[in-house]
């Protein structure tokens, strides 16, 4: 089967490269990823400048492309051009937590969403950490997951798509695999604003996590937090059943637009 | 009150132009917007780069600033820089219709769902033509909701978020608003495959909407091919709640991870 491998983090990162490897044992790995660094891109799509390929090699992968534009713009591409016939999209493994409201920027969690809409199983995998590179426990966690959704693809929900944190700890810290659902990440103080040497005003966005007083296992956030690996079910439709009714009551439905 | 002005065609545009107009009937407005179109660049923030800002001045308008960033980093700006006392956070007019799974890919709506994050009520509104200039209705109808959401905003269901679609047609070929939700879009070839002149190969993304069948007015695609005007609630929350009991059945919570 063939297997689209993407990230957000560029071609050459070694996530990317540990979750490649890990996926050939499953099948064949086409990996069309960004040329350069493209975090927190979100689901940004590249409409009015070319989108330019570059055609990479590395040991074991059947396919490689480096691409111009953002992860949504990889796997769009991809699945057009170079793997018509992919059964599993898998991005990452990202250098980073991606959990609760801060996948909505996520590049990497943007490919896999891309991949369900097009209708195919997905995968994003964080390692939540911005220093250690031991990818290995996130690329074996990508690979049991990867393999239960081949070989059950017939019985998967519709548009299955998966958000999976891997903490960085000792193996022997982890615990073990928690279902979860998204939190809410808030932070303060989101911007530096500084002078350059001409006078001029700019900002630097920054700021600190809110500390989100999760104690839920069952929430992504605390999961990762007690070195539980984290998989949470996405989906991509963003209506808001919750308050259709509630908007219907404000009766403009019926209303002359006022002029 | 204060009220933010924002959108993803530039601070330049006729669309946030009119909005920006309309809004001054109901409080202070407040313009943050990119200083250049920022078109389906998602939900990006940028973190690498610093953010510029300059100031502009618009008649009627309490304050105005063209950002060098991307439709959510101007909301997040904004709310912590410029105008911390915001009611209401409007983005739009949207050169362009924002329906169904687009909204992902669009800043407009990315900057309205920022806005529900930082938990103030929020509107995104799009004319639904590239090449109409008449944002009149669209205008009057971005006022009607902004009033009844400021009149009412105790009653608000929490993080209230409206996309509004407003049809390019005389006024009176307009029906009525619909509340609706939102429904798929599908492309199909989606890549211009091209060689320039040193011979390297490059695409355009481009491709063609797949015909829809949507009869439903419920669904925000079809009310606007039919003349209404389309009013989408939406929220943020990209946990997939129908299938987490599903993913639990897979057996992979106590299951050891295969190395």
């Amino acid at each position: 089967m063939q297997i689209l491998v993407t990230n957000d983090d560029g071609i050459m990162a070694p996530g990317i490269q540990e979750l490649a490897q890990k996926m050939t044992s499953l099948g064949d790995v086409i990996m069309v990823a960004p040329s350069e660094e493209k975090s927190a891109i979100g689901h940004g799509i590249t409409m009015f400048e070319p989108i330019r390929v570059k055609k990479m090699s590395f040991p074991g992968i059947k396919e490689a492309w480096a691409v111009s534009g953002t992860p949504a713009d990889c796997v769009k591409l991809a699945i057009n051009e170079f793997c018509s016939d992919c059964k599993l999209v898998i991005s990452g493994i990202n250098q980073g937590p991606n959990l609760g409201t801060d996948v909505l920027y996520s590049g990497t969690v943007s490919a896999a969403i891309e991949g369900a809409i097009l209708g195919i199983p997905s995968l994003a995998v964080s390692l939540a950490s911005y220093e250690s590179c031991d990818f290995s426990l996130a690329g074996d966690m990508a690979l049991m997951l990867a393999r239960y959704m081949y070989e059950n693809q017939q019985s998967l929900p519709e548009r299955t798509l998966l958000n999976v944190n891997v903490p960085a700890v000792d193996k022997d810290k982890i615990r073990e695999v928690k279902i979860t659902k998204l939190g809410i990440r808030e932070y303060e103080n989101e911007f530096d604003k500084r002078v350059d040497p001409r006078g001029n005003i700019y900002y630097w966005l920054t700021g600190k996590v809110v500390p989100h007083g999760y104690e839920d296992i069952n929430i992504d956030i605390a999961a990762v937090e007690q070195n539980y690996i984290s998989v949470s079910p996405l989906h991509f439709d963003l209506t808001n059943y919750k308050i259709i009714e509630k908007v219907q009551e404000w009766g403009i439905e019926n209303k002359d637009i006022e002029r």
